[in-house]
């Protein structure tokens, strides 16, 4: 049974692998496993049938025979756990990994996506350069933690598990924004996620949704 | 081998429960484990000790054996994995009621952070009402999608599992705003949680830690 996905028709980042269909596409080439995607506008997005299958309609959702999930991080985990490839045999070691990708979505992307809100949302604010400046601070205080911890390991935990393919596709966020550039390992770990050639073959296909490549070919 | 947690020796919250201790004591209480807790002060959370077992100096941590684990989540998936009671057997409604857990942790509970932190950080700025409004209004939508989808059931996906657990913890951070009164079905879901046994003893024992009454017992 292929499983589907969903992913915006209309890509808002023009397919620089920001949206969240990004992470379970990369899961999915890590382990093998081949899926379809089947592409919502915004206005689809809102309707019942959208919702039935994401409460808070948004995307991605995962349909496999008559299972359907909501929830990037629980996509990951639910392929992690029928595939080999993301995450560690060892119960610890696996254990660990998953508290990588709960770190990953909720101790290091809020901060993020709290500073991409104000610069969408509130860019037009009088408080807005103000208020931008303490956000940063908050990224830069995670950043440094998780450069910490790092340290000059090449992966979290370990070999590479669904913790780090979390945590890069997290960081990307922060691409142009010249924070993650004053932590070189930070970098150099963003770069050897994005140098797996899982990686790439997911970032090309949701590129290729935006370019009209595929459907050209 | 019985667990170890970390909670904080001084609660901010003064016992109230929101603490992320509280989160895993109801877990380990659901499923019957018996658990120890180390008490931590903000001095020490800024320590390399306790950074060894938390790398972003948060609570809680936990400890079984040589496993050390971080992120309220993964410990309480973690604990689901090793014990009945928090996730159903059936893959399918298992791999839904982690979605759950994810979509309590990073859809619902980020923009109530996040106005909590404007209420703490912002309430001085000349931006804080006009912001509050919005962020207001960004919660109202998230609690909007949850009423719909909770409908006039008791738990969010069947039985009782480790979703509900963080789902209701989350919503508990808005005692007191006036605004999950607004959905009754939200307000009688919190309560169903709050009603049960190992909720009950969780809430206690970790007020017991703020006013000290588990010493003088």
């Amino acid at each position: 049974m292929t499983p589907v996905i969903t992913a915006f028709e209309d890509s808002p980042d023009r397919g620089e692998g920001q949206a969240r269909d990004m992470r379970v596409r990369w899961a999915l080439e890590e382990v093998g496993q081949p899926y379809d995607v089947r592409l919502v506008s915004f206005e689809e997005m809102k309707q019942p049938a959208h919702r039935a299958l994401h409460p808070f309609g948004q995307i991605p959702t995962y349909q496999e025979g008559d299972l359907a999930l909501f929830e990037s991080g629980a996509i990951i985990l639910h392929i992690a756990g029928r595939h080999v490839g993301l995450l560690p045999d060892d119960p610890n070691a696996r254990a660990r990994a998953i508290a990588w990708m709960f770190a990953a979505l909720n101790t290091v992307e809020p901060p993020i996506v709290e500073c991409e809100a104000a610069m969408i949302l509130e860019s037009d604010k009088s408080w807005h350069e103000e208020r931008l400046a303490m956000l940063e601070e908050r990224i830069r205080v995670r950043l440094g933690q998780l450069s910490t911890r790092l340290g000059d390991a090449d992966w979290l935990d370990g070999a590479f598990s669904a913790g780090d393919l979390l945590m890069v596709t997290v960081l990307r966020r922060l691409d142009g924004w010249d924070m993650l550039e004053k932590f070189p390992n930070l970098s150099a770990y963003v770069a050897r996620g994005e140098a797996r050639p899982a990686y790439k073959r997911a970032f090309a296909d949701q590129l290729a949704v935006f370019t009209g490549r595929l459907l050209a070919d």
